[in-house]
């Protein structure tokens, strides 16, 4: 007889594994499926996704790594820290990383077992109801379970006709596990996953050019952040160009040439050792055997879900990058919590607009809430506050005062719209902004609450001061 | 004839010139005095007071030196960054430091200028009244204001019959001055001054031992926090002794022999190359003539003050250090908006339950709100969440794991009581804790906020979901 379960969850990542732990709290038996090429070492499938495996952990480590090794060449003198020329051993690097991606997958093993969720090995497929059941294949074997939760997430988008070896032409993966540093390193795609990869290999001795096709740089980011990043990024040494239109990519076993015709529309030819391609990611929905049960996709592949992540089909929900909305693993976080809470009956709810966004380059950007452009677009009368960490005794203390904190706020009602930073340890500063939001906080509540000194976040609260025209220390 | 203001603040430290900044923004002529003997290129005192100059900035700036150093020497090998061994050039650590410190007290008189205050140079010293003004006299000069903020700080206690010298027993100015590494540093004192030089001196290479009289380590903190403060800071080298009692201290110019009864009641003594005493700090009220116009000090020698930080003397407020309350910069901060909008006759305000504590050890403590022990002695019921950096994936990233959040709310409402955190980057993730506290937040809110990935914020969420024990990731 088939393994019968209240929830299924089809993908073990940050979406998934949350939404089947949040179900078993709740009451409901669950089983959590997952199928990817990432092997432990008993040779079952990861957990953690996308995220865990070849995506946010691995590149935070190598991130750090890289950072340090900056420091080491480039501030430690001026501090009277001696050390020889620093030099970087790529498989160490790598071997570090890595131990950090096991030590978190085997984790979420865990958890799931603390939480009583039966993980189940092996690539989820429909197969069609029975009775009050979906019947769904997980591998060789058949499950039934009374609601199931799609969260498969997303793979890198790939360009046409330019086959990834992960070698010389890679995505997120391969870009995560070069076994030592390219000379010249081509990225196409100048978004999160490019500038972060981009960043750690220049800090270890690349040659970077990041080829992006957009018009402008950053535009999802504030218009002032992406400016300024745009600046920083170009003074460390980062060869950004916009607006290009990539044309043959031939590529050997050695190197890459890439045609493309730049923003003046005069044609160009980069050569590099290597080419990593982040033009986006695409929904995983191969082998779901959608069609089959009738789940209905959008026109660019994603599971089709309303405000409350339900699908079309009853019993049926979709979390994660597989459905719309950014592509962000603490939002899939968000949407499985809220479905097993719905499941149960419960009042789960998803404010997208109070999701932080982040970017951890260094400095590091973080956003939440509306751009300046977002607003102006929508005719929202707004007030803004803009200080930078220049005037912040932390950050020259860390000789890191680049960037600012800009605030956005409601020209009628002084509720914060929007909290924009590019600077050291955006990441963490952003939190005590997604919580003002949360709370339909305004400008002067932050700009009234303590802040202790001396810290980066006092930014924030000179920032919310500048809101009024009222700063003390700028 | 005398110069006239309507506000006169005594002192120029973060609270002193805050409050001038803040009572000229809003319409009075305002005057900031300053006295101190740390001279700038044009001989003028600098301001910023003891934070700027000999204390939270220029200790951070050290600290941040001192902790990439032992990143060099203990985590470069294991992440694949080879440099040879460190060594440290103690003058340019220092001149660093002093740079950052010239840096923001020049930036703190182009502020004063930016708002209109006059800066006196001078030490001030109350004379009488004189009509409806108060005269003061500020060095050699006789000057008249309406009200008068007395905001002149504190200096460190020193042992009675033991000289300070600053070259070997040193107070927090000498701490931060030294022109080469100790070989044997003795530090009587384990509070916040201590332990911050006592983490920058052992690791450029001082063999540390902190002599402590309480009974208890680090009181102050949350009992868990103290605890596990004392085993990693044990673990990284500092030799804290609590409980001793001091004997005879003996200095010469090359060394000091301190004796003391250790804990158990046996007579130890303890030779050292230098000696930081860091047992405290008194208020200045020296030279205010404070007796000569009845202004009322405490038992302790504080300006005796009330809620709004008005004195016994009419138009006569204090703030800052030199009234009771934690001796924090951004205390001192708050206070003077508070009384400049105050005598605005807006409706100023100091919450001082949600004034965040920060300790800049590595890892670095912070806190906010009341302790376990404070809601034992109080017989609050509370419900307790605590979840360990090693289960943070950003923790693990950046290689320091070490440390948790402890998240501690009322039993019945859930408001959140208390937030502590021993870890990494402490001092910065405090301040979403201080802003749900000051929103009357919830445990559950905290749960129920989106937090980034990966960022150690992420702990403080699921500490949040600790209380309610239903944690996701730990």
């Amino acid at each position: 007889m088939s393994k019968q379960f209240d929830v299924l969850v089809i993908g073990g990542g940050p979406g998934g594994y949350i939404a089947a732990i949040r179900a078993s709290q709740l009451g409901f038996s669950a089983a959590c499926a997952e199928s990817n090429p990432y092997a432990d070492p008993k040779g079952e499938p990861r957990l953690g996704g996308t995220c865990l495996n070849v995506g946010c952990i691995p590149s935070k480590a190598l991130l750090h790594t890289s950072h340090l090794f900056e420091e080491a060449n480039h501030s430690f003198e001026a501090q009277g820290i001696k050390v020889g020329k620093a030099t970087i051993d790529v498989p160490t690097m790598k071997a570090r990383k890595d131990g950090v991606v096991n030590q978190l997958t085997g984790g979420i093993k865990m958890l799931l077992k603390k939480n009583k969720v039966t993980f189940l090995a092996g690539h989820g497929s429909f197969v069609g109801k029975e009775g009050d059941y979906w019947k769904v294949k997980v591998g060789a074997e058949e499950v039934l379970a009374k609601q199931v939760i799609v969260a498969t997430g997303s793979k890198a988008r790939h360009l046409p006709n330019v086959p990834v070896d992960q070698k010389i032409v890679m995505d997120n993966e391969g870009a995560l596990n070069q076994e030592s540093v390219p000379k010249k390193l081509a990225i196409i795609g100048a978004g999160v996953i490019g500038l972060e990869m981009g960043s750690v290999w220049r800090r270890v001795g690349s040659e970077v050019t990041v080829l992006e096709a957009m018009p402008e740089f950053l535009s999802v980011a504030d218009v002032d952040v992406a400016k300024e990043a745009l600046k920083l990024f170009t003074k460390q040494g980062l060869n950004i160009q916009v607006g290009v239109k990539i044309g043959d990519i031939k590529a050997t076993k050695k190197a890459v040439s890439i045609a493309y015709t730049d923003k003046d529309g005069k044609e160009q030819k980069l050569d590099a050792d290597r080419l990593i391609v982040s033009i986006g990611r695409v929904p995983n929905t191969d082998g779901l055997n959608a069609e089959g049960v009738g789940l209905k996709l959008d026109a660019r592949g994603f599971v089709e879900v309303d405000g409350h992540c339900a699908t079309n089909l009853p019993g049926v929900w979709a979390i994660g990058d597989v459905v719309r909305g950014p592509m962000l693993a603490h939002k899939a976080h968000e949407e499985g919590v809220m479905v097993a809470e719905l499941m149960a009956g419960q009042a789960g709810h998803c404010d997208f607009n109070t999701i932080p966004f982040v970017i951890y380059t260094s400095p590091e950007i973080a956003w939440v809430g509306k751009t300046e452009q977002q607003l102006k677009a929508e005719g929202v009368e707004y007030k803004a506050g803009k200080v930078p960490f220049l005037a912040n005794g932390r950050a020259l203390g860390m000789g890191d005062p680049s960037g600012f904190v800009k605030m956005l706020a409601c020209k009628k009602t002084d509720r914060i719209l929007g909290v924009h930073i590019i600077g050291a340890n955006a990441s963490e500063i952003i939190a005590e902004a997604v919580v003002a939001m949360e709370f339909g906080g305004a400008s002067e509540d932050l700009a009234r609450i303590c802040h202790a000194h001396p810290t980066l976040s006092e930014t924030v609260h000179e920032a919310a001061l500048a809101c009024d025209k009222r700063t003390l220390n700028f």
